[in-house]
């Protein structure tokens, strides 16, 4: 069983150079820690804009390896403040590739490990198959010294299927870094209804997996080549029966906090079988094609 | 594409002999009718008290065949009022096997369809695995006049492998027969949260499946040997971007309405891939019995 935790989250814009991004996030990353935030999660590509809006190769640039600059200073900082954070960046393999990788740094400041995104958009807004491979590795939860992490990125966050496997694999949380929001030409009146789609679908995870999650989202209006998107925030925590322990606004900077509590996780377990009353053997047509039915 | 419906739910207590409550479900049925329902969903074992809460061989007597009185009776109303309607009862087979079964009677009087309950509780308050099977068909939607339905039973909804294949298979709506309720020995703090996760678990499949759902669940307070519960309604219509379309009261007897609206179908799946870019080749997990990661 987990000790409890706090954990936080920096919701931010993507306002000026990557240089200028990066130290408020290191700011809002101290501003954690003195709220007593053990674990920080950070949004997806949190250094740079956006980038996927547009395919424009000259964002391959942006690319590094792992380590590299952006993993080494957030083990310093994480060795520094003693907190383990998860952060989110454009990797270039050694062996050139490129994955949305997110990255798992432990207080000691050694990596306890990374997971490569696995389900990659390529819709109006999201053109991520330009950059990025789909990682190879299974889902598995990375061990720390707070927990399993169930560590997934944004476009994950629709797929039940992988919030599960994170599950029946030990985590103890499930972290989404996330870049989403509302296309300038949608229709206002469909803004809540898909922001709270978004909430929705993650908080039935935590309750189907009785299993606390969050999801860091970044704000800010960002225009690439003909598109303009404005992330739409709301970052928020969940309980493990998909309560909303805390909710970040839709448009402003903010350290969210709240304590993940384990203290009924056994309770919870043997209250609700979800995990021990699953039919395996019932569920082989999620592993076929779509077609084969 | 399937035509627009209007859906109703009959919610109500199973105060009574069988047969009050059956007049009861009937007088709902031509309620519903007359507010222009084409489809009406019955709650789950809708004939009598939630037998389940205790182990007691005296209700294997209340187990009947299909076609047998209850769905006789329901094909001549569906076939006089012209309606489709999904009704939920202890199934005995001709071999002498139980289960939990609701059946799809078309608007012509014929059964469309029966889906036996796979997912088989058996914990305080809901012991049925004591009484019934789980059902052997694979997950399958039930053609009927009005589009596909993907009929599911009560403890299922917690399952989003259950939900999932169904639309995988071609399904246009989710329905779910409910029995489900608080224990006496419930703290009351724990009421909100245990609805609010029931709901928001099924609203969660409706967006990751982009898909209508619906559930009926009962209301009033029964007792079985030491067990007594609050069955706590909410019976609720949602969209398929999981907006909530209706919702009942928790205590009282009400015919739920909502038009099921698939003018935006096409839009929807359009804009949200979540089928087209499932991963099956990574889901093979989910088909492995626990223990074997």
């Amino acid at each position: 069983m987990p000790s409890n935790f706090n954990l936080a989250l920096v919701q931010q814009a993507a306002e000026g150079t990557p240089e200028e991004i990066f130290a408020r996030t290191l700011a809002g990353i101290r501003h954690a820690k003195n709220q007593h935030a053990q674990l920080v999660l950070l949004q997806e590509l949190h250094k740079t804009p956006y980038f996927c809006q547009t395919k424009d190769d000259a964002y391959f640039k942006l690319a590094e390896t792992i380590p590299g600059p952006t993993t080494q200073a957030l083990s310093q900082l994480a060795e520094e403040l003693k907190i383990v954070i998860v952060c989110s960046l454009f990797e270039k393999t050694k062996d050139g590739q490129y994955h949305n990788t997110a990255v798992v740094l432990e207080k000691d400041g050694s990596i306890a490990g990374t997971y490569r995104k696995k389900h990659i958009p390529d819709d109006p807004g999201y053109h991520e198959t330009h950059y990025f491979t789909s990682g190879a590795e299974d889902f598995k939860p990375i061990k720390t010294s707070l927990g399993n992490i169930g560590l997934l990125i944004c476009w994950d966050q629709w797929f039940p299927e992988a919030a599960r496997i994170m599950a029946l694999k030990g985590a103890d949380i499930l972290l989404y870094p996330t870049a989403i929001g509302w296309d300038k030409e949608d229709p206002e009146a469909f803004h809540h209804l898909e922001c709270d789609a978004w909430v929705t679908v993650q908080r039935g995870h935590a309750v189907a997996n009785c299993i606390p999650l969050a999801a860091c989202n970044r704000i800010g209006t960002e225009t690439q080549a003909t598109k303009t998107t404005t992330y739409w925030g709301n970052s928020f925590i969940a309980g493990m029966q998909g309560e909303i322990l805390a909710q970040a606004s839709q448009d402003k900077a903010e350290v969210l906090l709240a304590t993940i509590d384990f203290s009924q996780k056994d309770f919870i377990a043997q209250r609700y079988p979800l995990l021990r009353h699953r039919l395996p053997e019932a569920y082989g047509d999620l592993a076929k094609i779509t077609g084969e039915f």
